[in-house]
């Protein structure tokens, strides 16, 4: 497997991330959830200020740009998330943004997205268009700097700051790090982050069912696209076409298993952290802790559920809280 | 006015109560919002445990009961927030706990309640049975020990300890203490104890149009209960009958001005909390919000909002949101 990179990320660079972020955004909440009698610990990265971890990448990302790199901006793709937290960081720095996003997003991170002053870019994701090929144009045109949503070694190690406080927290609250870090999956950018972050801890990432590119590419050893056929998912953050070699590279030995979740499990997950931690999670935010709930991961004593992202639209939401599968 | 009282609440009882609680629970996150661009912060109380600020009244009085006093149990009477402060409380501490609760509490508080191994007593409130008489017989039968919901010395200094965070984290934060807190208010039990707290702040509390017990009473200089004709109202947990002497005596003097908000407003508040800040927030939780947001409240450079409760029945929660005013 070739891998084109700038550099290897690394926990040192994870580890200056997690300086940085520090800087500007106090520690997300690690927050106490009893399940069947056993207590696991919700780390809300719902909660921050782009409602989703994504911000922690962008800004280890951008604020490494060179004067003239920064000059000429930089373009993102991604269907929401990550484009809040480019855009979030590129307004904080000045840096002009233009981020690439599905037709299909949900209306609420284009509208913020638009709100943090990035320009959009549309791409027809339901029909079939490559979104890096409308990136590769674009950065072709401008010279500008392509932050991919997973796969940038910066983007990797800015993810693992979450990990650096989830150690920290766990530390003061129990004594000793986490045991278990159970997070939601799409590219592969936050779980290899937080391998990197937390080396003593089993990482398990959770993709949905049929879009789990980093479950099957790491039964491969090799790169295995998304099937045609996948099912419809809740989980739009969690959609990547495929997943990276870059990402593989670094889960590769370092995962024991990867679970998969159905629309359902998602939703029951959804409902519990309405009802038992009044957070609103998105169904890709909420994917780990479905996981967890449909019993599909053993807990350790120690075990951390990231709450990834929290950007949905309210009438989605309202339907998965008042209706029971 | 004659004050019956073991002990008046003061700063040394808030700042022990506050060392109390960080011993047992990490502070809420204090998390920005921009308003019309400026920024407030507001402090998630909706991220208790019990999901609500009342806990840490409830912890630092039944901390402080005797041996003799444990061992009769304790009487409580809430709507449901400090029911399930006193709940999660007597449980941690092994005392028996019976809650007088309405009838038309929302059965989410009801349930969570139940769940913490609080023994219910029901009353007519619709109907206009007086809660009071029903604890005071239970009371008297028992021999156990009464936890007001605001007017008990210990539960003020107890809520007071929100007061102690926000301070510690807006300096952290922005280099010096709050100049403004605005925050729900029942009878008045979170005020008074964070103006103990912050004796620098300006503390603005508020209350639903029609049940501004407190409002009236400080403006009467004698205490003034709710009307008959009292409008309907989403806030569930800011609806005493009557603020009492004790909080009165408190706020007396500290207070500019209370706010009352409309139910429109409170929707509002809580359809930005959901939206901005991901959180769920419950109609009386939203309260200061909503002030904030209905321009009700002078904004000064460091001002914070207290969301002090995220307990409220999906159904109704679903409804809030998928609506527009």
């Amino acid at each position: 497997m070739s891998l084109n990179v700038s550099h290897m990320p690394d926990r040192a660079g994870v580890l200056r991330a997690a300086v940085k972020v520090a800087a500007i955004l106090p520690p997300t909440p690690l927050l106490p959830l009893d399940v069947d009698g056993r207590t696991i610990w919700c780390k809300a990265e719902c909660l921050q200020p782009v409602g989703a971890f994504k911000i922690r990448g962008a800004w280890h990302r951008l604020t490494e740009l060179t004067q003239d790199q920064r000059s000429k901006g930089v373009v993102g793709v991604s269907s929401g998330n990550h484009a809040q937290g480019v855009g979030w960081a590129a307004r904080r720095l000045g840096i002009a943004a233009t981020i690439v996003m599905p037709t299909d997003a949900p209306r609420v991170k284009l509208d913020a997205t638009r709100a943090l002053g990035a320009d959009i870019m549309l791409y027809d994701r339901p029909g079939g268009e490559n979104r890096d090929q409308v990136a590769a144009e674009l950065i072709l045109e401008t010279g500008a700097t392509l932050v991919h949503a997973f796969a940038d070694p910066w983007v990797i190690e800015g993810q693992g700051s979450a990990g650096i406080e989830i150690a920290a927290q766990m530390e003061a609250m129990e004594g000793a790090g986490p045991d278990l870090i159970v997070c939601p999956c799409g590219g592969g950018g936050l779980s290899a982050g937080l391998a990197l972050a937390c080396p003593e801890a089993t990482i398990v990432p959770v993709e949905p069912v049929g879009w789990d590119t980093v479950n099957r590419s790491l039964a491969a050893g090799e790169l295995v696209p998304v099937g045609a056929d996948a099912p419809p998912t809740p989980c739009d953050s969690l959609q990547p076409p495929v997943t990276h070699a870059l990402n593989l590279e670094l889960l590769q030995g370092r995962i024991p298993y990867v679970a998969t979740v159905t629309a359902a499990e998602v939703r029951a997950a959804q409902r519990l952290a309405f009802a038992k931690l009044r957070l609103v999670v998105e169904p890709g935010g909420a994917a780990a802790l479905a996981a967890v709930l449909a019993g599909k991961v053993e807990l350790q004593p120690r075990t951390v559920v990231v709450l990834s992202g929290g950007n949905t639209d309210p009438a989605a939401f309202a339907q998965v809280i008042s209706t029971v599968d």
